[in-house]
């Protein structure tokens, strides 16, 4: 990441990422010492979809640094059929009134296009099915958090993981790391594509996809869930199969951690919250000492 | 309200009462005592449907204290159909990117739900058909700001004394004062329920009930008078019977002053605004040092 | 512009405008000097219908004053059947909660209802069809900022010279300056209304329509090309017939500036963005400044 914006987790080599890592960890231990880093300066937040859980996590990482927001949920506007403007006209303006764009597209190669036209950082907080890299930040800070490092991990990948964007930016994201184990477990309808595991394989990782909960190794350090986007998909997908209630997480090792980019529906149950394992909130709560220090790297400390 | 959270009008009791208004009276009288008082705190206002009046009247609030804020009127998004997250997650997730939520829901039961799960302090600003506690605050205040105290009060409710939400927790907080003295006016069809008559006699306070504006005590301190919400009811339910002109106000005494929520329709007509009794504009202008004064409280100060 | 509101261009003389471009001009070059500015000032943005663009660009500069904001695109919530709340008490509102407002308001005489009952200043940031003031303002800054003065100036007004509501301020403040010669390039359908070519004649500036590029001259100072809102009319109505594409640009002068009001859709090709003479982005950007010496003037240096 030595560019000034981010849009893929590809950017990273491991001294950078370690960099950043470094630095949220300075924020999260003094956070006070941060409060004026970027005052007055103005980000945007631009979503061309609402999605305001990652909005307010950047707005929140925008204001405990003492910066400004300009904002809109409402984006889609600027495109509107009547008005029909490009986004890139729209990028060069809201450029201008701003020091940084925070943005959100529906569009797989939005981030690109704005990088292309603005003088100002772009951080892509989503693109399309594609990218949404300060999620694989938050999840690969978390592991390092609490295991020091993500060397010599071993992750089970539940869930969706064919269409799940916040499993394959993990997957390019740990092959900064060395010896990673990788495990899959879904329903062969939502497996691990081929594309991905020629990845695994050709970054020194290995890979093994499961189908019950049964297989599974129950010494695996992670266990990274995910929710299976019914809105997606019509008909009875089996998403009841992959539940982790509390004796499922007990099958597993005591210092087995259990990990969920959220919203979780049904596949991790209540019961499992007050569990010391379960956390899916401490690793969403990353999502602002990760996204401040992202944000001072790319606005200058 | 020794509480970290505002969820009730009843978690109040007459000394913690008057120390928030006596904070209340000094941000009014020393605002630039308190510009910086909430500096590098972050508050989030999460509305669950829109009000647009009460979010902005917290927003300023948070502004005038120096506090930072993150908000959203769209937060069904978390709990839409597709996604399924519940409101207990959502507050967990939010309630790490911020020092404080003031939440407003459709569910009566949604702030106590909220306060279950959360490490920050949670603000009613109102929940389903129930509680709206600040709303009761800043009535209570203009009184007392008006008179120095509600001791030997008497008021007059008028409108829909059935389903007004604010005239129901404005009973409930009186019942702090001695000696106060109520008065309904509506149809019977919107007349006072039982159950706070009887809340009202069993907290040493009177009542009478009332049809016409001919009958009611014209030596009242305060007409208190609401809104019939025409959208929740069908058909004619006779709201212009009650209208409040300046022929109307004039039968009452030169110290009688006129509060209202507000929104108001027809039910106090615009050529009573010069009046110097009509104060529901100044009540709504108490709405921002009251919740500055809240605010502060379960911030510490 | 005595007053202590903008809701019309009409409000300037040559003077006022002047040291509000002075103001803008210093603000532009040295931008650290004013980031407390306004600190400690609440500034509400109440928009009755979206216009992102716009919004944010006061909130930018809002932001850049050092003053706080609070925000409502939603602002017809108040004026819903359900609630039927007037413009005149959710402005009495409103002032309450802040220290000035910023509003945009689907009614022509929306501002000026606004200002009778605001003991706020209240700032026009659009008004139906009729007046958007601060259009005009960073219009003709750039025009100075460009060619040192505005008088002399002669300027081709394109696209929509009908409907087009920033056309129409332009001439209006345009006529604060000497020597101005107007041009006009439309179809005949979307001819400028003769109520405005007696206004330009009535002050001392001169008017001639043109309906090809070919016949206009090649030297003006300014076009000032707009688009034609698809969305108001039905059928064809040959907006292609007046697209800047680099060849027509290159019949113009080197010297000749290109201002569109954005946003733009064919009525300018990108090919055209990377030539000196295209500064529509400029122009945008131009509204940050403009819009802070505005608020300056409005709060108070």
């Amino acid at each position: 990441m030595n560019e000034n914006y981010l849009i893929s987790v590809e950017q990273f080599n491991r001294q950078s990422l370690e960099d950043l890592f470094n630095l949220a960890k300075d924020i999260k231990q003094n956070p006070s010492k941060y409060h004026d880093a970027l005052s007055g300066k103005v980000i945007a937040t631009l979503f061309y979809e609402p999605s305001t859980r990652t909005r307010l996590s950047f707005e929140s990482a925008i204001a405990r640094l003492g910066a400004s927001n300009i904002s809109t949920e409402n984006a889609r506007e600027f495109s509107s059929a009547s008005k029909g403007e490009t986004l890139e006209d729209t990028i060069r303006i809201i450029a201008g009134y701003s020091d940084a764009i925070v943005m959100r597209h529906y569009e797989d190669d939005s981030s690109e296009k704005a990088v292309k036209v603005s003088n100002v950082p772009i951080i892509n907080a989503g693109a399309g099915k594609k990218e949404h890299p300060t999620q694989a930040i938050l999840d690969v800070f978390t592991i390092c958090e609490k295991f020091g490092t993500a060397d010599n991990i071993s992750i089970l990948l539940g869930g969706d993981l064919k269409y799940g964007r916040t499993s394959h930016s993990l997957i390019k994201m740990l092959s900064l790391y060395k010896n990673v184990k990788l495990y899959g477990l879904s329903k062969p309808a939502f497996a691990l594509p081929q594309e991905y595991i020629d990845f695994i394989h050709q970054n020194g990782m290995t890979y093994q996809a499961f189908t019950s909960f049964d297989e599974v190794p129950k010494d695996v350090n992670v266990i990274y869930h995910t929710r299976i986007q019914a809105e997606r998909f019509e008909g009875d997908f089996g998403r009841e199969e992959f539940i982790i209630t509390q004796k499922v997480l007990d099958t597993f090792s005591k210092d087995t951690i259990l990990l969920h980019p959220l919203p979780r529906c049904e596949e991790i149950l209540p019961e499992v919250d007050n569990d010391p394992r379960a956390m899916y909130f401490v690793q969403a709560h990353n999502g602002i000492p990760t996204r401040m220090a992202l944000l001072l790297k790319l606005l200058g400390e």
